[in-house]
């Protein structure tokens, strides 16, 4: 896949070998991600929001409600930041100036438009149900007219985008491997644990596998 | 403890009865969360950046490169967001409308400004190495002069902030409940896994308790 050009905007300056403008590297940091973290700029304040997304080839998806100032915002055609992070590890070096993080992150900046047909928003929707869990869409009773109706749905072009990876042991000065401290890696990891049934289940009604054996 | 006046910039609008302004359930929420994503403004354009951060009182605490954008963005003294989440579950209704996600998030307002001396450095950065494992300040080697010399560090007093909080099963439309379909949740929890050692580890010197048993 081809390669973000490197500006302004999203070259990664500090630490410039841990960057990344690769799709191939970038892309899979954002549809294993949950949730993201939406940027805007609102009279000139910056806001910050989690949600949920879905990506289909170099477009994101959004939805939320029709009067969430996020939505507004992502629909306006004002350039957003949508920030995608993975934390892999904490990284405990002798000295606590090189102690770190390890973790992969993805920045992309674009701009937005609102989806308005039936069938786009219908498809966006679906996307998104995917990207939480797939297998779900099938599965689950789609929206109805009056629901589809009260959901907003934006579509956001990525027009620039880095990833950012730190990876593997600490590193340390050359004079601390000498010293008495323990140093490592404590790895972090997303579990999810067995589901627990709606207390208002149907009898005989049992979690389908893509949910008992759900990974990302 | 008070609570934030809410206002335009920090009012849950959608649903409003996940919002909270209560410090005593905002604090907790910003502790318990390894990293944030900071928020800022540059020409127009909004910023989202992933950084660890710690907070004492009504401050917050981040450090940097001194060139970094962000924390020279942060010492500024414009109004940054930042922003904390924690996921809890995925909630899987019968209907792909009313599926959602159990969250606690927080969002904070504030301004920030640099932190120059020697001692109120030393400080936040024991600070943010507490946050991280609490127990390795005392442990692990501390900044030397020139360390400290090449380190930003900056403080934000937090001015405004929200909680936003999802727990518990799905609500279906009454309709729905009479479907085949599962229903229920699928708890999410950040595990620690066994720490792994430096591979230029010392010879006998193990683990501490505090990275052995870890957790938030």
């Amino acid at each position: 896949m081809s390669e973000f050009e490197p500006t302004t905007q999203n070259r990664i300056r500090r630490i410039p070998e841990r960057g990344h403008y690769d799709k191939a590297v970038i892309y899979p940091i954002i549809d294993e991600a949950l949730i993201c973290h939406v940027g805007f700029v609102e009279n000139g304040v910056p806001y910050v929001i989690p949600t949920i997304h879905a990506r289909s080839g170099d477009k994101l998806f959004f939805h939320g409600a029709k009067a969430s100032r996020m939505m507004k915002q992502i629909a306006s055609g004002a350039t957003i930041c949508v920030t995608f992070t993975l934390l892999d590890g904490l990284v405990l070096a002798r000295s606590t100036f090189h102690s770190s993080m390890n973790y992969r992150s993805a920045v992309i900046f674009g701009r937005g438009r609102p989806l308005t047909g039936e069938a786009e928003k219908m498809a966006a929707l679906e996307i998104l149900t995917e990207h939480l869990a797939r297998g779900r869409w099938p599965d689950a009773r789609p929206p109805n007219a009056k629901e589809l109706n009260g959901t907003a749905v934006a579509e956001l072009t990525i027009e620039s985008a880095s990833a950012k990876i730190r990876t593997g042991p600490p590193g340390d000065d050359e004079a601390d491997y000498a010293l008495p401290i323990w140093a490592g890696v404590l790895p972090i990891q997303q579990q999810y644990l067995p589901p627990i049934d709606d207390p208002k289940l149907n009898e005989g009604v049992t979690a389908p596998d893509y949910i008992v054996n759900y990974s990302r």
